[in-house]
């Protein structure tokens, strides 16, 4: 089949065997595949990703980076063929999401960060049959894809357990932040601060439903935050430190220093979500999270009950993922997209359409 | 009076004015005071703690470092002459300690980093008047002293809020290690894993409570939990996994490289609490602690409400702080103490009576 295939360090378009279901999984064409930043991270850090993936003891992220590897684990793809004793749960031409893992005679492998299971960047796939989900409502395949990045931000404000106390500040509104914004929307929480040096996304953030955009190279969020705790008018020592609240902080870039940057932007008390990956060692001063008693929290991906449920929310139109999708590419498209998304501008959410 | 000076990078003993208690103040002969991890980083790293507690905002330590400093924020006093306005709550000749707090014409000021207040390392201080707790049950100075440090381990343990899938491990057996230690043993939190390469910490650590010990050169402390997790026998792919518990590591060394250490070592979903305060910048590596779900917390001191239940816990003797006490000395022998105390070895608290 046709796919964008990660050789020896280069993405490049090309040939790669179709793959072959087994026993309780499927094939499904791939309707279409969002590029991801970690796509991107890991074309620049392969290495120094599965290493860190094997030291943190994630097994089903073991991959030999000899072998040709088809990225790509935000998909939707449509029912093809079944493989040995499949339940048939769902008819030929079904449009289906998953969690991004297959389950074989080899264990449970993450899909797009594979050298077993092509990813999303390609034809067809193979996915396990008992972790299909229907897309719902004749939702297209593109806001299908979704599922996975506004997942990952569903998860990061679940276990932020946002309180009453907490402004929510969102950095970065690349489709991390754009689906940290929608997920605190949807939560009711307000009022909602994203940052993002982009007039473009930080539009995006305000129709995803933030309250307000701070470009971070001409206000500081963090301040825009204060200023929104305690209010003009209702000063004097003891109103300001009565009105105040901490910050919770979605740190949504994932690029050395912004961890930093968090910690030295933050009130006292604050907490912050990393959200973004970073795949660098990163500093940090410690005794300004001792002085502000901070708390940070690494969010990992999402549960298998956020997954479907994000799904269900984008097909009732209770979380609206269209305007995130900002362009539809083909395959021979897919190595310049990455270039371009390097240096994030107007994109927002890039899918692939690999029959386009 | 005869104090320890900090001045122009040094330490001397020297001569400082006799501090005179201004209203709502009081002037206390220093009793005992204790030597803590802090000053020892204070001594190494004066303007960048400095500049740090003042990027965060901490307005009560804001310190002229070209004026003489002393040291000491670990004390027991006896209450000498009041100030102009005292309400005289208690008698000259009573024992009292007090959150390290001054509250002044100038404002609020942390007593042993200040060039306004001395601190413990000389014969007499000043005290708030309002903040005095008396040592109850005729408890040593000594002992009151220790109030102090072993309140920052109790705040610690309060904030982690240990849970039963939690197990502690602490590392590091230094003053705060062992306050840590002393304080989950008190909630009968257990086992308790405590790390520390000298073997006379370690027998501490075991004295205070802690369940197993182990030596760091020779096994990791996290993998000595995650035995204690599994215990050999119940084994298998689905016990192993329900009986899996995460760690609730406190970091009580503070110096570069060990929250890294710790992020590394840790189980999955682990918590970190930072207890050991390091001044300077540190590596962390973002994706370790995405991978594996982590939290670090930074623990700040301790409430007020905080150090006047420990005190009364060290004297109904429901926290047994003698064992800590390894020596006492007196002003002159401070400088060479606080070398000593640089390569950690036998001595846990090194408590200072400024009269000996």
């Amino acid at each position: 089949m046709r796919a964008v295939v990660y050789r020896n360090g280069e993405l490049v378009l090309g040939a790669y065997a179709d793959p072959i279901p087994a026993a309780g999984q499927v094939l499904v064409k791939t309707r279409a595949c969002g590029i991801c930043g970690s796509d991107l991270h890991f074309c620049d850090h392969a290495q120094a990703f599965t290493n860190l993936a094997s030291r943190a003891g994630i097994a089903s992220m073991e991959v030999d980076l000899c072998r040709d590897i088809v990225l790509g684990h935000e998909f939707c793809g449509e029912i093809m063929e079944f493989g040995p004793s499949a339940d048939r749960r769902f008819k030929p031409g079904q449009l289906v999401c998953s969690l991004p893992l297959a389950i074989g005679p080899t264990g449970a492998r993450t899909i797009g960060y594979s050298d077993e299971y092509p990813g999303g960047l390609g034809e067809y796939m193979v996915l396990t049959e008992a972790l299909l989900l229907p897309v719902p409502n004749g939702l297209p395949a593109t806001c299908a894809a979704l599922t996975e990045p506004m997942a990952v931000g569903w998860h990061a404000v679940e276990i932020a357990q946002v309180q009453p106390h907490h402004i929510p500040v969102v950095i970065g509104c690349g489709p991390v932040g754009l689906a940290v914004v929608a997920a605190l929307k949807h939560k009711q929480v307000a009022p909602i601060i994203a940052s993002d040096p982009s007039p473009d996304r930080r539009a995006l953030a305000l129709r995803m439903g933030a309250d307000a955009v701070v470009d971070p190279r001409e206000e500081s969020p963090f301040r825009q935050a204060e200023k929104i705790a305690r209010p003009v008018g209702q000063g004097g020592a003891l109103s300001s430190s009565l009105l105040s609240k901490s910050q919770m902080i979605f740190e949504c870039v994932g690029v050395p220093g912004m961890l930093r940057h968090a910690m030295d932007g933050a009130s006292d008390g604050s907490e912050i979500m990393v959200v973004g990956a970073c795949m660098q060692p990163d500093a940090i001063e410690p005794m300004i999270g001792m002085f502000k008693a901070l708390t940070i929290k690494f969010s990992r991906t999402y549960t298998g009950e956020e997954f479907a449920a994000v799904l269900h929310m984008i097909g009732e139109g209770a979380l609206d993922v269209s305007p995130l999708v900002t362009d539809v590419i083909g395959l021979s498209d897919v190595p310049s997209a990455f270039e371009a998304l390097r240096s994030p501008g107007a994109q927002a959410k890039v899918i692939v359409d690999p029959w386009r």
